[in-house]
């Protein structure tokens, strides 16, 4: 996806660099996007060809200005990444995180990168890389006080915020786990051909409230998909709404269990799948405030450069 | 593994047919294994190469005398299997399992499977197949009273029995899970190359405990498996462990969730899987009664058998 530039109003360069995913902006003195690029060249790729062959390209394809600034998170700071940009640690004010950006070195123009968070806790070591700037720029948002912010995924991030600081975060493996139990266990009968997931399945919602009331029994519905199915005429559609409700139900639960009770919840998320936990969190008698995710990212990328280039 | 019978004391035949494996006992008048046989020809294989003629091929290996009474449990009663045994519904007296096996059509020797159990409940569906003869061998040794069984395995089963009654049961994908998360998510590098979880592992136990506090947590439990990994120096030996009882800490405070306070529990199971789940129940606070699997399920055939046949 291109647009056409007008380079002489250019500020800087944003870019969400992900695993599998490559985003970046041109952005200008009044903050609006002058042009956009998206691409597969995420750090999986990039690793191969070159971050910086990969950047260029892009730029050079909206004939973006020399020399602007760029801030770029996500993976591109892993150790796996461009630069390693290593983490801070929690409890960490999310003000402090973009002073924490490393630069790249041997290029003349500043090109940062964002560091993760990193919970140093011997129960729960914990990491993010990338959700962080999502977080700042969701946070931009919220008032002072307890909040608790749901941004869901491969690997669902839920972050207890006080104030404007990361108190601390869990990272629930709910999009890997349906995915590996779906493909690879016994589960696959029941749900194979299933579509996607209607927003009012009322067996999701079942699901969810389920595991609100009772997590511990998680591993043994998840079974229950299974004899459902054989014994109990369950769909391939119903079988997946109640794996999917069951992963994210209990995903909700722990999450749950460690904030305040009535802390309010915010969910930063996009498309079917911000749908999906709209409809989970409501099961769960939550009421969200909802916030783009793509929207996010691009707000905690400005907030950040403003910060380093008082822009 | 062939012994050689002493056929005219060969009072009947005894057969455990699983989904993978075959196990068969020429058993006397007196209760005693005369000869033993076990293979691969699971009901997986046989339902290739045919029942009839995989049974026939054991009996004539260790010169079965003609004619003797056949009693096979597991999934050779599956719809998939031989002939289909269906299941008997929860409630159920253990005492009501052997009248219901049902007869080989089209054979002259009497040759039965034994049924499964269902129970049709709209929120835990669940089957057991197999298991509710271990059962039905290790209820021999209990007394009435309320009864928490526990048979560990790639699905594993907790039983709730009340005087000779299954009140009800669930089944925990607790195995299956382990290797499907172990090869097919991002925890596979975190364990690659760990070796077998030692009894003593002392993050095996932390786990269980953790997950016996706050089930909820186990997804995020799973993923600091990952994290530990990357910021922690956890060890793949720690890892796996970590992996492993985070699942059977899982399992346990489901089943316990179920059952009042101070329930007896008995753990029917073999090997090294018997030596992991005996560590983790001692964890979660309780003292199991143990029973060999491999008894249980023969003491279970003979129970059925002398039902049957007055033997």
């Amino acid at each position: 996806m291109t647009h056409t530039a007008s380079p002489t109003d250019a500020a800087y360069v944003a870019v969400d660099w992900g695993t599998s995913s490559f985003r970046l902006w041109l952005v200008g003195r009044d903050g609006a996007a002058l042009a956009e690029r998206r691409s597969g060249e995420g750090m999986t790729t990039a690793a191969r060809t070159g971050f910086a062959e990969v950047l260029q390209s892009h730029l050079a394809a909206i004939s973006a200005p020399e020399g602007l600034p760029v801030l770029i998170c996500g993976m591109a700071g892993a150790k796996q990444g461009w630069v390693e940009a290593g983490y801070l640690d929690t409890p960490a004010a999310l003000s402090a995180i973009p002073a924490a950006a490393v630069r790249v070195p041997g290029v003349e123009a500043d090109i940062r990168i964002l560091p993760g968070l990193a919970q140093r806790d011997a129960t729960a070591p914990d990491v993010i890389r990338g959700e962080e700037t999502q977080l700042l720029g969701a946070a931009a948002d919220l008032g002072s006080g307890n909040h608790l912010v749901c941004m869901p995924g491969t690997h669902s991030k839920w972050v207890r915020l006080s104030g404007g600081k990361v108190e601390g975060f869990s990272t629930f493996m709910t999009g890997e786990l349906f995915d590996a139990v779906a493909k690879n266990t016994i589960l696959s009968h029941a749900i194979a051909d299933a579509g996607a997931i209607a927003p009012d399945n009322t067996a999701f919602r079942a699901a969810v409230t389920r595991m609100v009331a009772n997590p511990a029994l998680a591993t043994s519905q998840l079974f229950s998909v299974r004899a459902g199915s054989l014994i109990a005429g369950l769909s391939p559609e119903d079988a997946k709404a109640r794996l999917s409700g069951t992963l994210i139900g209990l995903e909700i639960a722990g999450a749950l269990s460690l904030a305040a009770k009535d802390t309010p919840v915010m969910l930063v998320a996009s498309g079917s799948l911000g749908t999906l936990y709209g409809q989970a969190l409501a099961a769960a008698g939550l009421s969200p405030t909802v916030i783009d995710a793509d929207t996010a990212v691009r707000t905690g990328l400005a907030v950040g450069a403003k910060a380093l280039w008082s822009l």
